[in-house]
Formats: structure tokens, sequence, C-alpha cells
């Protein structure tokens, strides 16, 4: 027997989950739902049925776990909280601050619905919180730095498209060899932003635009640029077709700790990501908690969790006696 | 209140075990107990009283925990399942073959005793084995390394030191830095022993000893040597107390994978550690489970476990609330 999973929302991210549910034998696809018209919408997997948003929750007899693949900003907050009452559910929601408004809400409709919802899932937060989490109990004490890149920045690649004159542009956020190199030496260093990481931009300008003007508008930029050593590449519209498509990211997370009665030795924990894919590696980490999620609720759980709250075991096909057998 | 944990067994663990109960306020240490004569030991926390092993039973209601630092050989196979019938243990038996078996006898003692025992704690056994599973569910068809080094192996550096002539011996065990550099890139080689790690090895010769005929032994040595590529270098006495009286080590999980729905997308995930005490580390990771034993004992759950059937929330000492505003 499978578990059956609906996707809703069907953006890069959805579509990352319909290839990672490719991946995993003992999963399959029952719907996909968007608030999109389900006629337009053309997905991958054959003899699988778009609905609309509003159909959800007919279908809830048909579905094990509900993958919510849509924004932060307006989507989750009103979604999460409103399917899991019917539905156990795994989000990505990813505004920091408000996670515990975000938990709260989830918790009190999921036990309602007594269902499973987890939320801000994904890699960071996701694997990175983890690593923080794992690093920090083991090296109380010490100190953490998590770094992002080499990937491309949406939120910073939008704010310069905003920009009179840009057609188009993908923004990379990197981190600095220099403060990586001064973090695993276990120096820990106190360092701003503009030393953490840098930023590279390659622009698409429209006809004639004033390129030294695009410029200054990108590095002076308060909050997105002002703050980091910016770099600017003009490039052409087929540059950017044929050499930024991909939307890559990764990053490090890292802790140096200290042990012995007089702190005498030290020691680096370091956890790295380097994906080709941002939404399908989320997408990823997303169906594999859906699997969480449905034995969690199997089990008779319900309420809101994050990654911090389920053991690891249950995101694995595998037994506990294999996983004992063959990964420990 | 503080979570009282007893150590058993007082050597480099036990010790390490000793100083991270320092590191972590909300534990305290209540008592130490050996199979040496007590009277003979002399630990580090002043006013903690030294017990035979014999006595622990007696002092059951004064521990939390009692994390177990003797070795897999002879020690932990009798000793974790004994001792989990009135106490809530941790141990790092790390035999990988005999753990099904380890587990078994553990789970039987902890159900009768209505305690928690948490097995094959450590780094690997432990957080290797974390990460494996944690990337290995999130790429699904991808690709596991682990390489361990460079660090000193106690049972090498022991087999040297049989050898006649041989005064004193320290071995590192050094992953292949082409073999990483190939499993970083997606490549998903297939490597000999020899392919992924050298040894290396510092010996103190008795004075007048055959050279030739020691390296020879050495690196002819089945099993040990003999699928390596060995280096022996001889060192006088000073030199390795001076240069080789740390015990470090370390390694790296490294898991490559495909996502897309033609697995057009590649992935790394890398977890590392650089450690200048092995023991100490270990003993670090004990001391975080010895938290998560207590606990789950506390909410009423019983039956031998490992890292993989503890939620990650269970080693750290901030609340669930805290862990979500500060970590996630």
């Amino acid at each position: 027997m499978t578990i059956k999973i609906g996707i809703v929302g069907y953006g890069n991210l959805g579509k990352g989950v319909e290839c990672a549910i490719r991946h995993n034998p003992d999963m399959e696809l029952a719907a996909v739902f968007t608030r999109r018209d389900p006629e337009t919408l053309k997905i991958l997997t054959e003899g699988v049925k778009v609905y609309s948003y509003e159909e959800a929750e007919s279908k809830k007899e048909f579905i094990d776990v509900l993958i919510l693949c849509g924004g932060s900003a307006t989507d989750l907050p009103a979604q999460t909280p409103e399917l899991v009452k019917h539905f156990n559910v795994v989000d990505s929601f990813d505004t920091h601050a408000k996670i515990p408004e975000h938990f709260a809400a989830v918790d009190t409709a999921a036990a309602q619905g007594k269902k499973v919802g987890i939320i801000s899932v994904g890699w960071d937060p996701g694997m990175f919180s983890l690593n923080r989490l794992y690093a920090g109990a083991v090296l109380p004490g010490g100190h953490d730095y998590t770094f992002w890149g080499r990937g491309v920045s949406q939120g910073h690649s939008d704010a310069i498209r905003r920009i009179k004159g840009v057609k188009d542009a993908r923004q990379y956020t990197i981190p600095v060899d220099k403060a990586l190199k001064e973090v695993r030496e276990g120096k820990n260093p106190e360092l701003t932003v503009r030393e953490k990481h840098t930023r590279e931009c390659f622009v698409v300008a429209e006809e004639g635009a004033d390129l030294d003007r695009i410029r200054e508008e990108i590095v002076t930029m308060p909050n997105y640029f002002s703050d980091y050593d910016t770099t600017v590449h003009f490039i052409s519209e087929e540059e950017l077709l044929r050499d930024h498509k991909k939307i890559p990211h990764g990053g490090f997370v890292i802790r140096t700790g200290k042990t012995g009665w007089e702190d005498e030795n030290s020691h680096v924990i370091e956890y790295s990501l380097k994906l080709d894919s941002n939404p399908e590696f989320t997408a990823s980490v997303l169906t594999s908690y859906a699997r969480a999620a449905y034995r969690l609720n199997q089990e008779g759980q319900s309420g809101c969790k994050t990654v911090f709250d389920v053991a690891p075991a249950y995101l694995s096909p595998l037994s506990g006696e294999e996983l004992r057998r063959h990964l420990l």
C-alpha cells in the first residue's frame, strides 16, 4: 500500500514534489490542487487529475498527506491552518520571524482535526535547522555560523527586475572564502554582513538604458545590496537564458566548540549542501517529511510539529531493523 | 532541578563525559562506578564519590541516567542489559555487526525495568549514522560514502605495538583526497579500501631493533595494513610524546543524488567532523543523549532506542518554543 500524496500549488516547488514522488516507490501522486483554472494546468504524471483548490476537502478520503507548495507571505498562513483540519500536511513556511505565530495557528487547527501538520520543512528552515540543533546540543558553549550560497536569491533577482530599464536579472549570493576559513579554524570571528557574503548580479538591460544608473541603483539599494560588496555584469538575454537558467543554491552550517576540563580541545562540525535545484531539493525534503506525517498520524499523533519534533526513523522507508543493520 | 548523571567506567571516555557534564549546566555528576579499586581512582570533580561497579544498583535512587563508558567487546554486551533494568542508560556500543543482537538484549531488559536505553551513541555510530539516514531519505537512489580521518586508530596502533621490537606507536587513518574529490563531484566512483584511505604510522623502536623487519611486518599485516598504502616513520619516544599525544579524529559522510523528472539535477549533501579529541567528542554526544533518555523516560517511554528513534528536540536544553524561535 502506497502513501497517497496531494500537491497544493503547482509552481517550481509543486513540480519538484511531483518529481520527488517518482523517486519514492512507497508513494504515489493522488491529485494536484491549484488556485488557477485546473483546465490550464498540464502536469507531468499521467492519469492524475488537477482540481481547483476549493475541491480539496471533498477529496480527503483519497489522500493521506497534502504537501503545500504555496508561498510564505500569503498562501501558507491561510492554507496550512485551513487544510490541517482535514488532512495531514507538510509545508515549507520560511518567514523566520513569524514561525511561532504560524506554529500556534497550525497546532490549534491540527488538534481540532486530529491531524499532523509539519511546518517549516526544507533546507533552511529544515536540514540546516536540524544541524544547528544537533551541533549545539553536542558542543554547548560553541559558536554557530550559517553561510548561504553560491545560489540564486529569488527576492534579490526580483528587486533588480523592478529597476527601470532592467528586462531580466539573476542574483547570486556567495559566501566569502576568507570568512569560511576563519570560522573553520575556530577563530570565532564576529562577522558583518559584508564580511560573510558577496552578491553577484547578471542583468539584461533594455536597449538604450543607462547602464551606469542601473548599476548605481543596484549597489546602493537599501536592505538588499547597500550592506554588501556587489558586482554587476550586463549580459544579453541569450546569455541569461543559456548560462543562468538553473536555480542552484546551498550553503554551510558550521559549529565550533571546545571540550575538556579546561576547554583544551577544539572541534569543528560542518554540514553543507551543494544543490543544482533549490526548489527540487526543498521538495525532496518535504516529501520525506510527508512520510513522517503519515506515520505519526497512523500512530495516533496529532498537532503541529517541526523537524525538531520528528524522530529521524520516520523519514525513511526502511524498517527500524533495516536501519540499525545498514545505516547505524 | 538538574539531571543526575552516573558514569560507569573511567577511562578516556568516562573522563570525557565528566568534562562534558561540566559544559551542561542542567546536569550534574552524581557518581562514578568502576571495576577497579575505587580507592585508587582520582576523578576531576570535587566532592563526587567513586564506587565499585557492584554498588551501582544500590545508588539508583540518586541517579537519573547512567552513561556507560566501557568497551564494546566485553563490557557493554553484559553491562547495558544488566543496568538498564534499573537505570536509564546510554552507551556507545560500536561493533556494527552485533548491533541487532545488542539492541534485542537491551530492549528486553529495558522493557522489564520500564527504563530507556539508548545504544550506539557517538559519532560513528551516531552523528554519522543520522546523516546517512537523513541524506538517504531526502535523496533516494543516491550514493553514500563515509570516510574516516585524519585520525588515530586505537586498534591499528595497538596492532603495531604487538610487533617485536616496537616500544610504542601511533597510527593515523587518512582519507584520500582524490577519492573525496570524485565523490563530491557526483561521479559515484566504486572505491577499493586502498583508494579510500591511507595509513600513516609513527613508531618508536626499541634500541637495536631491526627497523626494516618492523616496517615489513607492519605493511604486510593482514586485515590491518596489507590492503592499504601504508607509510612508516620511525621517531624517538620524545617526539611521540610531544607531537602525538592527542587523539584526534573525524571524517566525512557524503551523499550525492539526483532530482527532477529525468534526473537532470545533482545534489551533494556533506557532513564532516574535525575533532581534536575523539573520546571527548564521543562523550559530548553521549551526554546530550543522556538528556534525551531522561526526558523520554519522564514521559513514560521505555525500551531500547538508537539515535534514529529520538526526536532531535530531546537533545537540547532549550524548550520547543525557544528552539523554534532561535534555531529553526
